[in-house]
């Protein structure tokens, strides 16, 4: 793993330096770069746009790792409130939650409770909720806490991130289920003891779970990929392996986050490919930000020439 | 306060940077300029070189915040160790001790058995023992745990930072004891609830608390000043002030850390002042760099473009 990309997963942890960002005029810039706004207004006027041009989107209230049973509640209002702005907005995102704002460190009852309350008021809306997947620690619960919401629900999914080492293992019995899978390379700071660290290695393994993914089995079982990377390489192969199974455009889809690659997301929608793009929205964008960064060192750059000549 | 100030002073906190600072070689380069070396040896051949350049030295053992009571105790006897090696090679430098690394936030009692065995080896060694002010939360036991020594010995001195609004009061008790009080501007990431933000503001501060160590009262007393600061300005002020009063060169001095302003130390040397160099060593170097970095924006600079492009 790179020293830029270790230095700021480690600034993303930092309460003092999100203090301080908040303030800093070019990391509010850069923020504005990677997320729709500041308001719940902002971020359905970004998903209108992005169906005018064609991109699917899934919205994200930003927040993570509450420390308080309050937060966690506050957070599963706000979520609340966008599924009824959804409804209002006329418009038909899927929204991405993250279990560690739903309290997961403060009480797993907690998170899975505000969890439930947030699938079960999106099936009645017919809207989709994506679980993020988050630090390795929590992958277990995360899954564990889909397959008892997936015994009464299906518009809930998961993410599986290809630098896990277990991950081959957990997709096999996603596939079993029948889930909605995103597939990601992962963004947090992992041991080695659990995750691969050299690029090579990611990149093989995300191609290996994507091929689960369109298996026979995947696919008799009703399984929904959504290949969410900005790596035209493995992007490439996914169109490749597709065509190669004749999996229909409309059986699968791309994800790509907000700001980053918005060329390529549109040259997949005028190929005729389905393309989601991963909308976050709120004033908690610090260390959301840090992990964009820690994947785009040439930005970083950038930003810390501010921050020092500031 | 300067964002590169809070930044820097963020970073020193992060156990996860300290991992990987240990690993990445322009840090080491830079911790070089800064510190002499990781070991005792390098400590006391660099206090040799600095005697025969006519600087005096104080000696610090990196290290702070311990969270055991084994790593205080193993952080004591290396200050013991570092006692004996100081006899064995006929220098006479004085030795900064930090009360986080002696325990003080794990048990204060502790803390405090582990400065009494220090200061009282110090004594039987005709060594002086400066105890290092670190962050304000600290300032009332430090100085509580100085007065205790205090009552017993001689060889024990403090440290005033001029940033505190407290400080004029502090100095007030200290002169009234006759102490050796070494004058800062202080280092650490306060708020602004004790700590003067600006500054002017700090710089009138020190300003006015080294006019109160050099009073008649302090000079009745013994007080001892150390003027500690790099600031030309402050030291100019200091000269003139103390000529004004006709205290003579070598009833005072200045100090300044090593590989700061070093031609400013030897000039000073050369108008017949007594000038302390602060002279860490130990592999412990990252807060302190950090630190450092925070008072430096163009060294810290150049540290992260080699982040970044490494």
């Amino acid at each position: 793993m790179s020293l830029t990309r270790t230095f700021f997963l480690a600034l993303s942890r930092s309460e003092r330096l999100q203090q301080m960002a908040l303030g800093f005029g070019p990391a509010r810039s850069l923020a504005r770069r990677f997320t729709a706004g500041d308001t719940l207004e902002e971020a359905i006027a970004a998903v209108q746009e992005l169906n005018r041009q064609g991109l699917l989107a899934t919205l994200d209230h930003l927040g993570e790792s509450v420390t308080s049973e309050t937060e966690a509640r506050d957070a599963t209002t706000a979520i609340l409130d966008l599924l009824d702005a959804i409804e209002a907005g006329g418009i038909q995102p899927g929204i991405s939650v993250k279990l560690t704002q739903l309290g997961l460190e403060v009480d797993a009852a907690l998170a899975a409770e505000n969890l439930q309350r947030i699938v079960a008021r999106a099936s009645d809306a017919w809207r989709f909720v994506r679980i993020d997947m988050e630090n390795a620690e929590y992958v277990q619960q995360t899954l564990d806490l889909f397959e008892a919401l997936w015994a009464q629900y299906r518009n809930v999914g998961v993410v599986i991130q290809s630098y896990l080492r277990r991950s081959a293992g957990d997709v096999a019995r996603l596939v079993h289920l029948g889930a909605s899978v995103r597939l990601v390379k992962g963004a947090y700071d992992e041991s080695p003891d659990v995750a691969f660290a050299n690029s090579a290695e990611i990149d093989a393994s995300f191609n290996q779970l994507m091929e689960q993914l369109f298996s026979d089995e995947a696919q008799a079982n009703g399984v929904f990929p959504a290949i969410a990377t900005h790596d035209a390489n493995l992007i490439d192969r996914t169109k490749a392996y597709a065509d190669r199974r004749s999996v229909a455009r409309d059986s699968f889809e791309f994800q790509m986050l907000l700001g980053v690659r918005s060329r390529l997301q549109q040259q997949l929608v005028a190929d005729g490919y389905r393309v989601r793009a991963y909308v976050p929205y709120g004033e908690q964008w610090y260390p959301y930000l840090m992990r964009r960064l820690a994947e785009r060192p040439a930005t970083a750059y950038l930003l810390l020439r501010n921050l020092i000549r500031s």
